[in-house]
């Protein structure tokens, strides 16, 4: 339908860079690196996380303090505990915070630690929230809704937009598909349409896109060869013991394996494919 | 994965009938029949529908006074001037009122004027909402979320009986497939699957499903053959003026003619049918 | 998009009725039942399976001799031996027999013992087939493929028709969704569509659209209550015995109570409704 | 389910390097390229086409003398003439060629000019069909149905390797979706999956997967990056005359400009990613 405006390349055919203290995520910008547990679990999963991704050369953590479930007897989060580990983390490593915020009510509070705040795929349309992190000076990381069209996306981006905030990075999350070997269908087309239709960057989650830690490394190279602006990744110190989603979760020698690869895939891509924008 | 309890078979198997104000929606009653437009547009416009409505016999007065709308540029309903609209109504003509609350901080002025809280699809894995209406003493219509399993919908609903609110009825209303000749393809199969599953009522809205006109008839009478605990349909006066989905909107006299078909389906399969729970 | 021509509307506004030696099938006939097992696995099964498919009332026999399988390791079928038993209970008990080709080097031999052509959901792209049975004189009954849209299917139907075969019967039989808990999501909405757009009959067959025997009653009444021109439905002796879908088939009791429910709805349907085709 | 055996990497863990003709396709060797026109439309544009895959430093031409079409109205290929063509560009510019074959009884004459059957996505199930060129001693192509389930499409494999022919190369061409911007959705997951499961190659199509010209180098990169052994490519002499598919295809200059940017990929990923497959 296209009932967008400021976030299409129309209104500004240069792309965004959203700087978040120092750090640039967009075009141009080698990809960013966010990795981290899917949710803080206590003080010393999340600390000895953090330190690991910091050595990594990764720019951003992540870590869940507030958990979406489908069910309610499910794990919620540790809260105001885990938003307080992460901001020791923070403190400690350097690294920025990249937290979701599940409801307008926690801005506040979630600000105090995070950098950039994360709305999650089943909040993509929660208008209420968007235009709250719209009114936010603060950047903000909205991922696309399991069953939202490219089109959808992007309307719920100008959602954000439209309030002020222009610090608008997109997250392609895999959508929901038949196929139900993998988590999700990781649509990696999403990325170029996204290039395509606005300015705004774009970054890859393969960890929940897929579900299969075997399917992490692969997709990862294929994201940055799409021209993604970052990747986000799970990590964890032990999987086998997560309290959610372990078996998307890399340990860490795989982790650091995956980095190192990314980080040359990314270097090469910059160096050889001056022209890659005028493929077309 | 069935993380739900309080809403399943096995916690009550007596199927749960929902009170409004006297007026009975689930398994033994007659099905109970919402309608009106889709969103409120002027005073003249619901109170010329909500009259029709009445003198068709349904018993509740659909209508939104906030409309979540893909784009943000596009209408976004009355708000409080709707509101007032629907409470004029609700006087007037003595319909229930169901109309949708789009955030935990306006259930207060909505329930001024609604008999039923309306969570819309977009909202169904909002778990800040689903909570918050938990905690309020009101009866509760969900949504069943556009690529949302009945397992995950059932989980929604849980979230809101868990905190106190037991009065929650499912409404299907389609969801989203490769198909693009229909709006969304309408589930008739879950209406068996909730029944089969929990105790809660069910009802169908053809109209969001299809989004054409000529289809709702038809999965209207499948809707009631199919077990649903009701109809929410969409009518306007004329509806090649609405401002939204008209394009599904029956006009005053094909939504008379549907409503006799349907309550004459509903007298033959309650006369008929003493066996149908015995079927399996 | 629109291919076809000889299957619109627009060609001819008057529904075609399929005449299967003296059995019609379409618009003011009233809907036919086509029972029997999924597949042909004995004599006895069979023959046993014909008389009672007969003493319910029902015009037609199923049963495949040939089984398209997703594993080439998964029981086949009995092949001519299958036929074989087909040809003779349609000889016992005077019922239609309605049977699988899956390709044209077939045709004679299916052609020995079925009354119409069975086209499964694998091949309903399959245009050799497809211009194969155009070219015979006997009816086919042609399966929605499971990601087919609507306009696919009438397309598929155009190439039989094109070749001169214009006894084409439809069946919707579910499609392919995220929806797990169902074996596909039956597309009730696809009744409508066809009659809207195309002057063939349409039927519906619940049990290979659920997977679940306790959803076929209510979909059957549902599909009966949308307008279908007749169900294909699955009954075993002993289904929890059989080489294939039994737990979506029926046994005699089920299937007997069933019968005489859609009876009655079909019945009251055409005696209530005289007006439906003037609902739009 | 998994119903495969001989395809599985439990049954032979090395992965299969299909020789075609002592082109090498497969774990180990540099990915392939296979370019052409979607459908060959005339001599001239066939030969012209041809000489420009040559120059490009690809080994494979594709072109579809028999194409199965949604309509039968809509351009159904050159058939014999279209063989012909390509056997004339084969015998001129010493590339292999796959083009499909659609029906076990069109084999032997498509065998005159193929080096490599192709099975087009909606014959992924066409059982008959499978048999047949699993019992011909020529490699075969064999797409991803679009709405095939990894496991289905394996097991479709499974048909062809079981009658002997071990040179089955699987091809992901995007799968059915709700997304419509694109007109598949390109499953890149597809690829590790593949390898995780068999030991058979698998390419990429991101022409028919796209559908959208702009897109295509992306996803060619990003299918590279994946791990995939090769790509088909659609080209064009003058993509704005094409009869079938002409938004999809690229000109000569956008098509020598991808394919120089993939061999410098494929090039730094063979000599880098030594460990690529001790990723995990």
């Amino acid at each position: 339908m296209v009932g967008y405006r400021l976030v299409s390349r129309e209104y500004c055919d240069k792309p965004t860079v959203v700087d978040v203290l120092g750090v640039k995520i967009g075009s141009g910008a080698p990809p960013v690196i966010i990795a981290g547990p899917c949710a803080v679990e206590s003080r010393e999963q999340l600390m000895e996380t953090a330190r690991l991704v910091r050595d990594s050369g990764a720019q951003f953590l992540r870590g869940g303090a507030f958990k979406p479930r489908t069910s309610p007897y499910s794990f919620q989060g540790l809260a105001q505990k885990g938003l307080e580990y992460l901001a020791e983390a923070r403190k400690e490593t350097g690294l920025k915070v990249i937290t979701e915020v599940m409801d307008a009510d926690s801005l506040d509070i979630v600000a105090g630690c995070a950098d950039v705040f994360q709305i999650g795929s089943r909040n993509m349309q929660n208008f209420h929230l968007l235009r709250a992190v719209g009114r936010y000076n603060k950047p903000v990381l909205l991922k696309r809704g399991l069953a939202a069209t490219v089109d959808e996306w992007l309307n719920a981006a100008e959602y954000i937009v439209q309030e002020g905030n222009s610090n608008v990075i997109l997250c392609e999350r895999g959508i929901r598909t038949f196929e139900n070997y993998t988590r999700n269908t990781l649509d990696l087309s999403a990325v170029g349409a996204v290039k395509y239709f606005s300015h705004l960057p774009v970054i890859v989650d393969p960890s929940h896109a897929t579900g299969k830690r075997h399917l992490i490394g692969s997709m990862s190279m294929a994201a940055v060869a799409a021209g993604a602006d970052g990747l986000m990744i799970e990590v964890h110190p032990t999987p086998d013991t997560a309290q959610c989603d372990g078996e998307q979760s890399l340990n860490p020698s795989q982790y650091l394996n995956l980095i190192s690869e990314v980080v040359k895939l990314a270097h090469f891509l910059r160096t050889s494919r001056a022209s890659y924008n005028e493929f077309y």
